[in-house]
């Protein structure tokens, strides 16, 4: 691709991202995510090529939060195998909030995907025998390219005095037989996973890496396997915008998860990684200059996995 | 009334009753209840003219389970105060099962009435700075004229090995802050006090001074005050049954409370208290014998509220 | 009872109904009841004993609405039984709004109860291959004693331009086999029987033989057997205030049927009916002036199910 | 691609098609369906490139169904614009059964999308007065390249004794205000659709003309938009197998509608069309050939939208 078109599309799309900064709002449900700038914005997209485009602020840390679902589902297909993941939950988009109990207590045998909380609090107690804190936070700087990975352990107490709708969940599916580790475990290392610290860059690594079937580019080193990809890049397509997954998908389609921290971890297949931070939000919890900066891109450099541009 | 005709009824009642045990089954939820024999029986009415019938297995101990919402529910009304108690709970049937979360998760800001399990850990909640078990137990005594009435530990210890799902319902209550005091400490009262002994008698006692307006009859000594008393019955006839309450409401007509130990209070407004020990239950979790019991007992000596004998 | 006592307390209930009429609005989602003048108020008390007192606009018509639903129950059970309308309806509070599809997609073999608009369209299903609307109208005339009532023309027609929820519920009762005849037609008798013109005078009369066990105190003709009597009266208990019955219930304690046109039927078991007209409604569409007049009327006079008084 | 590898893949998935085929079962709920043949497959493939692969039963005529959900949206999208139809629809996957009220009722302003038949019906009243049955016939002939479509008489009739359910649904989408149009000439309208004659050959011209941008890859012409064919191509990714649109994204990883007469359009982007016909019906309403034909064929042909062989 032309790299003087990709620079002048990534600036048109910061400034569109920080025209509407303004008009969203920081997570306040924890202090600490209150702390955050809601001006604050970083793009880095990182071709399969090698080529890296930063724009504002891409080295700030954030907390991971939701993303995490992505390396945790990942790291489980990886060593548990596909069967005995979807064994405990589904992959269905749901129709309903990320949080919702509802459709888990009328459809009572699994989770509808590993997106949604109760889908991703099975999927942290499937690893808990498996793996300690610490090995799933070194995966998690191997496959974003980021040895710097570290919790936040300011955001992960916050979020532990404020854990009692997830430990409604996690009760919930051990009276449902789905977790059959402990619970509080498996809710903590759920919630350490979400505190950790990434920045726009480590996104894009880890977009990128998914971009290319899972092999790091640089060094061409398999670092995720191309089944766990694949499945990983379908789920983030179909469910990693909550219930706004369709839309989007018809708007950016590009496979995209995003975290209440104000990250955007997007993978435009075969092309590139592209990492977004921006902490002011949309009524649904997404960061909300993604939105705009994404359409843009995936209009502009034709990432729309229907899009005629990618042949 | 006719004591002849009230043997003679009650005897019946008691045959009709043993008939079906046998197509129902004992609770098994856990293994401690799953130790009754399916064949026992006990009827004990005690009227507030002071007649005392008994057939059957009525001293028999067995442990209270849901009855003691009711026991829980006065005693918030008492102490708390009537305005205090429904600015957390509702009071209305909510057409669901008793533990259903559906209800709750969609309509949040209260359990629909403290009869299902969400509303009865919400009164726990609201009684644990006030009260200790100690305390509650031997307000249990008072009302059931029992003073023999103690915590079955081994069915206290099966329950909360078993305790997953009440555990999602209280810390989803907590999230939506209506527990607002220790979460599993109001889970540990409310099972304590599910799992104190009664007997048929000690029922029939209970339920004796809730028709005689809260007055103990023998020796006119007012145990409950009469609004709270009068607040009980109407939301046992309501909501007391479960999703069943509508039907037993037009079929039998007498307020009444059941749980999953076998036991059933029954309250017939100013005539008599009614308890019932079988612990042979139906598919919704009711003493099997209950309803035909209960149904007999209504018909032949003119108990419905609506009956034209009660005048 | 003491005349002049119940004189007193009429007035003075009166006097706080018309102190929030304000408060409320007439029903708008037709022209027709639109029209209504939200000051207008009427309470009429029927004794069995052969007493009558109003106040207010006791002879304005207005349309009897939902309260039909209790004639065409009463004359269904008289003439199908017991057990062919509650093959096809249940008896169970559905803790959801009148006019709710949930539930009953959900909970597909029949609708929750006969109170709400899906049980009311069966038993009006069930009633079309027996009887006429004329025949049925003659019926209301009889139970009401009251020859003048007809249906209103206008308020008919503006109904069935406005139907296309009630038209829904009826064909996806059709599609779970509840219904069997003609939906059309079935939905049109529900309608025109909502139309029926009735004053606050002709439902005090219907409550009052209600009260009276289904005969006319009058002359001693039994106009409804006593069974058919009791399940109404249970029903409108459990379920004749929609999703607020549970609360009315505990707070005023006489079975009562609200009906959009600003009407309430109550009946004071043995004692008396009572009718109220006031187009004023709250925010769940019942009569705004009900509440108070009749919780005052209950606690003065005695008239709660569960009221000491009552012996 | 290579002749000879796709004839071979095409003969094995057919094989594997024919396998399970005596495991599923016609749909029955109207007797004309009932008389297709469960062993019949047909197998289409329609290249970009001009290549036709063809095996077992495709010219067999049977009704479209729910595939015409895709032409009426394309037409829709054409004619009357994305904001006018997302105005009316969404495009979110509804995590519930085709034929739901459920959500519909509970989340009032739209369908949640264009695949269920709540919106199918909606996007019919839509295109009511703007075309006439025989235009979309006509238009259904020029998408399908196939001037032979006609609408099976029988099949519609048969239908529209049996439409109780979609009829309670345009109703309940009339008294939301999302059909605007008249109600049964809407149903009226979908229902024809569904019941148009199509072969295996039909949809895999479609598909092939979806594959290919819109374009008519014999002759240049475009047929559709490739604004409207991409929006296709996403909701049928994401919405096309109701609620287990998810998993066969997973699983197969080609955009692809289902209908109840047991047709399946698939896209293969780029690629080739495919048309399936096999009326032996899985649990879920789908043609159980199409999951093992599709996956093989997805596999072997490298055609899942993240699949490595796509570049």
């Amino acid at each position: 691709m032309n790299q003087e078109k990709i620079l002048n599309v990534l600036e048109t799309a910061y400034q569109k991202g920080k025209a509407v900064a303004p008009y969203g709002n920081v997570a306040t449900y924890i202090p600490e995510l209150g702390k955050a700038d809601k001006n604050n914005l970083g793009i880095s997209i990182f071709t399969v090529g090698g080529q890296k485009y930063n724009v504002g602020d891409t080295d700030r840390r954030f907390t991971i939060q939701s993303i995490s679902k992505i390396i945790s589902l990942v790291l489980a297909l990886e060593h548990l195998g596909f069967d005995k993941v979807f064994s405990k939950v589904g992959m269905e988009p749901s129709g309903e909030a990320f949080n919702s109990l509802v459709e888990l207590d009328l459809n009572s045998n699994k989770p509808f995907n590993p997106m949604i909380n109760s889908g991703a609090l099975t999927v942290s107690s499937l690893l808990l025998p498996e793996f300690s804190f610490e090995e799933m936070t070194e995966y998690a700087r191997k496959v974003c390219l980021d040895s710097e990975i570290e919790m936040n352990e300011a955001v992960f107490q916050s979020e532990m005095s404020n854990v009692s709708r997830n430990r409604a969940i996690a009760y919930l599916l051990e009276s449902k037989g789905i977790i059959e580790n402990d619970v509080e475990k498996s809710l903590e290392l759920y919630t350490k996973m979400c505190s950790l610290n990434v920045t726009a860059e480590s996104l894009a690594n880890f977009g990128m890496i998914l971009a290319a079937d899972g092999i790091n580019p640089a060094n061409g080193e398999r670092l995720i396997s191309a089944q766990a990809v694949k499945i990983a890049k379908t789920i983030m397509l179909t469910c990693g915008m909550y219930d706004g997954s369709g839309e989007f998908a018809v708007y950016v389609g590009i496979p995209t998860k995003s975290g209440v921290g104000g990250g955007l971890l997007s993978v435009a297949d075969y092309k590139m990684g592209i990492g977004v931070y921006g902490p002011s939000l949309d009524e649904k919890g997404n960061c909300i200059a993604g939105r705009p900066v994404l359409e843009y891109l995936s209009k502009e450099l034709g990432l729309h996995i229907f899009d005629r541009k990618r042949i």
